[in-house]
């Protein structure tokens, strides 16, 4: 690939709202879908929320001659929901999914059984090597007072973590999906700082959609004004993300979303606006790689790292009111537990007492007796399951501030490393500034 | 690094058996682990088995001098188990958690509730970068009828996924575990032909240990000789597999396994033998390289890919069976929660019939009544519950075996680029004559 030269890579992302039977025109929006994917003819296509592999299949169907290369991902009871099509050829697919992802007992919110995960799927465009992950993380069901914070944070932590992990080798990185969080939430801003990813709707060139870039707009049809709250107009929390590498450069020419209605078409393709990105690819010439290196460093240098710190502190933060509220619940439900048992052993002696006393009356009424033992009985088997369960969400929550506080360590570190002051770069003071608080040791 | 200079790197690995007050001289072993590596110095301690953070923090204080990087890898339940000690500074930790582990209601087995996993930490050695991983799959607890070999292959599976995808910026890649696999077994050639990674027994210059490298041997006094069945004398599951880099070559000198007991003291320190390997890091030169990667992609040719695609297809089969054995298990699930629900509804129908007809008798005895009603209930949700785990079993099997047909689809198109003869290799011809079955296309 001479320098001159570039490749175009157009790549589409929607959240299908696809739940058979209960998303509303949920074959007819499919149908819709298909066609429109066929004729446009995107790179690759990342759909979210295809709870059916039957819907899957019969778009692969459709897709056949357009994308030829397709993988579906799955996981939990239901899902993960996470469907690529690619021009491209997948060499490689890897899945991981998320450690939290909300109560199995919150089944009106599903999330639980969706099974919430990132797939990674290796193309070769040209003679490039992209990863592509596609996501979509727990759902936002009260910003006011939103429990599943922690497990969404916890779910960024572990997207950055995956992506930073496993693109050394790629030469290009794209990421779509739902994210189910604002800008500039604590999860997107973890997300964006550390892997160095960046926003097709604030990077692109030329943008044709809805104002601010949202992706969930009261316009939709399928949308109530309550869903949105406070945000009459909308939000954005569907994303296209990307990074080139030393070696390509990548640039996002245009970008669009839809606008809550399709032309023709007596409903749009579903709850979420549909996103398009068009990138340009070109091979950086050693010269522009260490000039591009260089500013990376400049960049990423102390009041970067600073930054970093601070926002994983912050992330940190909102993981330990997630383990202190999962810790309250073990010890409800513990609590719960030994009080069921200790019921039916009240219950068992009292039982026992006329039939080791031979003739004597039984106390109570045998109906009584057998529903309260019932009772206790189930009391005590759904409260022990309760206990594991959440004996399983604090080894995560644990395991995940644990692995930010050394992240933090080795960033602070890091920091220690870098010259107070940059002559060069003035306008760099204040942002060191945050250094001193960053700086400060933690364990 | 110059050329001629190297570096030397101790890594240890123990399957600690750390089962509070199960394990037998549980703290006694502790104390004498502590001190032996505090005494050895190792660069780098893998721990497998240390159930109880208790143990870990005990262990970590311990070494606080003579390695003062560490960290404890939280999953499941009880688990990971997982613990790396390091003379080195941890910059970056990542835990992939397998998606299938046993099944909950095995707790005798335990597996499950140890929540098994892949533990990746970052160093810094020297100047290089080192990725150290370690993990424990699931146990083999009969050979013959080995009902989880579907699982610990896909676990197999993923393992290799996480090492090759997250290894490409490492200099050097050392995995240390109980892989609870023979040499020889699918799982272990899956991991070691798809990463490369060499096996440190069978690579060292020099060895000091138990016959074979076995590492649950007949002369441990904590095991029996039921365990081992068959194989008197012992069998080789903990291992310590490393790769270099193109740019770090990397040499086992020596490697040692304890042998069933350890002088002065009155037990060993675990019922798995203990590992140590030692080697020697060289930076490459240019040349050295160039000549490494001409040998390299000699190696993993046409014989090599070939070799590949017979082991994911034999892989393939397991994961099969594994998924033929789900939906088994799933169906008798679904048929003895229908059977419940129907014998729940018809006791309700025979008990309405005196309710709704005043003044009739009950047809039969209110405590086998009250008794048989809990029991349906206990049996739905019980059946239930089975169900959405089945359901989640059956999803991550089908989930790998996707996987690995695209991996298979992939690795035969690799193939056919391949030339049919290399002139300047006639004894890669009689390999080549795995091609034609290899090759031929699957879907």
């Amino acid at each position: 690939m001479a320098n001159t030269d570039f490749v175009s890579v157009r790549v589409f992302s929607l959240n299908c709202w696809g739940i058979r039977h209960i998303s509303k025109h949920c074959p007819q929006r499919y149908a819709l879908i298909g066609h429109m994917l066929c004729k446009e003819g995107h790179d690759v296509v990342l759909l979210q929320e295809v709870w059916s592999e039957k819907d899957f299949l019969s778009l692969k169907k459709t897709l056949a001659s357009s994308h030829p290369h397709s993988h579906y991902f799955k996981s939990g009871v239901i899902g993960s929901g996470l469907a690529i099509f690619s021009k491209h050829r997948i060499h490689d697919t890897f899945l991981y999914r998320y450690s939290l992802n909300g109560y199995p007992y919150m089944a009106h919110h599903g999330d639980w059984f969706g099974g919430k995960a990132v797939g990674m799927a290796v193309l070769n465009i040209g003679s490039l090597t992209a990863n592509v992950y596609l996501t979509h993380l727990h759902a936002e069901y009260c910003r006011e007072r939103d429990s599943y914070l922690p497990h969404r944070v916890v779910q960024a932590w572990e997207l950055q973590q995956f992506i930073r992990h496993t693109s050394a080798a790629a030469d290009v990185v794209i990421l779509g999906g739902d994210l189910n969080m604002h800008p500039q939430d604590v999860g997107n801003r973890l997300l964006r700082t550390y892997t160095g990813l960046q926003d097709s709707y604030l990077e692109t060139a030329k943008f044709d959609g809805c104002e601010d870039g949202f992706t969930l707009i009261a316009d939709n049809p399928f949308i109530s004004k309550k869903e949105l709250g406070p945000f009459e107009k909308g939000i954005r929390i569907d994303y296209i993300l990307f990074k080139g590498s030393s070696k390509v450069g990548i640039h996002c020419d245009f970008m669009s979303t839809t606008k809550g209605s399709v032309p023709d078409s007596p409903f749009p393709y579903s709850d979420h606006e549909a996103l398009t990105a068009e990138f340009r690819l070109e091979a950086l010439t050693p010269t522009q790689t260490r000039s591009d290196s260089q500013s990376k460093n400049q960049d990423s240098g102390a009041g970067g790292v600073a930054e970093l710190v601070n926002i994983v502190t912050e992330a940190r933060t909102e993981v330990k009111v997630g383990l202190h509220c999962a810790e309250r619940m073990r010890y409800t439900a513990a609590r719960t537990a030994v009080m069921g048992l200790a019921l039916l052993l009240l219950e068992l002696a009292i039982a026992a007492v006329p039939w080791l006393a031979l003739g004597a009356e039984q106390p109570f009424p045998r109906t009584s007796f057998y529903l309260l033992a019932a009772l206790c009985f189930t009391i005590l088997l759904t409260t022990s399951l309760l206990y594991i369960f959440y004996t399983m969400e604090l080894k995560s929550l644990q395991g995940a501030e644990d692995q930010m506080r050394l992240a933090v360590g080795s960033l602070q570190e890091k920091l220690r490393g870098f010259p107070l002051a940059q002559p060069h770069d003035p306008q760099r003071r204040p942002q060191e500034g945050q250094g001193p608080s960053a700086l400060k040791p933690e364990e």
